[in-house]
């Protein structure tokens, strides 16, 4: 049988079909490669009309990972999507805290959800950018707790999926004075969080 | 704020959403928990139009997850987004070789993917399911080795997603004689493979 069988011709003429098929936007050329890299995760080009990145999010972005950036994710499924020989090579570290038996044990007595234990949890580790691909609780909690001045984080990627809370836990983002990249509505998943993530890695980093 | 917090408060009122946004379709009840959680994991309801299930690959699935399965795929997202609980409690195993040192030295001897080497290598662990939400290479080498008498699973789980090969890779899949579950074109990902699998593990385990 014959197909292509060198990997980074695959995903160069991935790119190139998408950019052909994507039509009119006014992404600039680093916030495309964002969008792109969602596309080439999901075969969903809805995602173009979707994707949401405040102005300063690509030049914080940068800016923090090239300075050894603490990643907290919701899920190990996106921690797991993320390039970790990039994260490597800038001196990067993705965690994720939802599977500790300590915030099992506390969600448990809580009756709330492990994501929002989890964050919790997170915002004693001076987190630089904090990931949602799964959990609406866990940004909702996040967003509560910047409020209560108890978490900072330089950036914020919020693409929670899902038909409860998913979509409301998105809005409003740019309130917070926080960079962002969010998908609005229901869209989103660990895998866009982690592409996301991986395309900015890409920026700073050789591949 | 104001939001729920009960994990599986959460789950079945999505469950309910997409059931109700659902509209008309001829899956069985069976089929249906499967579309559902592959919705669930993308709020993508053109998921119902592109899954593909042959008519014994849920009682396959059933019959083999009860008795132990090896699960193979290809990617370490798709085995991190699987169920250990529920796969435990069957004494299910799942593996994947993507990142081992010595596929990585294979495929780059033999300009292959790691994805196809990695693959060859799981064709002697006699795996009972393999699972593909990424690489399609991996698949059409799969569709090679069984041909070739060299790989003889229960059941294929083949959602590869992307622009250059992944429609083609999924094309055909009733040739092979062996159930399957897939979605047509594009479409799929890692976490459409996790969701599959979870939706299997869901109807042999409690929960």
């Amino acid at each position: 049988m014959k197909y292509i069988k060198q990997p980074m011709d695959i995903e160069k003429r991935s790119f190139e079909i998408i950019g052909e098929e994507l039509g009119e936007h006014s992404f600039t050329d680093e916030e495309l490669l964002v969008v792109k890299r969602v596309i080439h995760t999901t075969a969903d080009f809805e995602y173009k009309n979707l994707i949401e990145i405040s102005p300063d999010a690509i030049k914080t972005a940068k800016e923090v990972l090239k300075n050894g950036a603490m990643i907290y994710t919701d899920t190990n499924m996106a921690l797991s999507g993320v390039n970790k020989r990039g994260l490597n090579q800038v001196n990067g570290k993705i965690i994720c805290y939802v599977n500790l038996e300590e915030v099992h044990i506390e969600a448990k007595e809580r009756e709330i959800t492990r994501s929002m234990a989890a964050v919790e949890k997170a915002c004693n580790d001076n987190v630089d950018i904090f990931v949602f691909g799964n959990a609406p609780t866990a940004l909702f909690r996040l967003k509560e707790l910047i409020k209560e001045g108890k978490a900072n984080p330089k950036l914020i990627i919020a693409v929670p999926v899902g038909f409860v809370g998913a979509s409301e836990s998105k809005e409003n983002m740019s309130e917070l004075n926080i960079p962002y990249i969010t998908v609005n509505g229901r869209k989103g998943g660990s895998g866009v969080a982690a592409a996301i993530v991986n395309a900015l890695i890409y920026m700073v980093t050789d591949r």
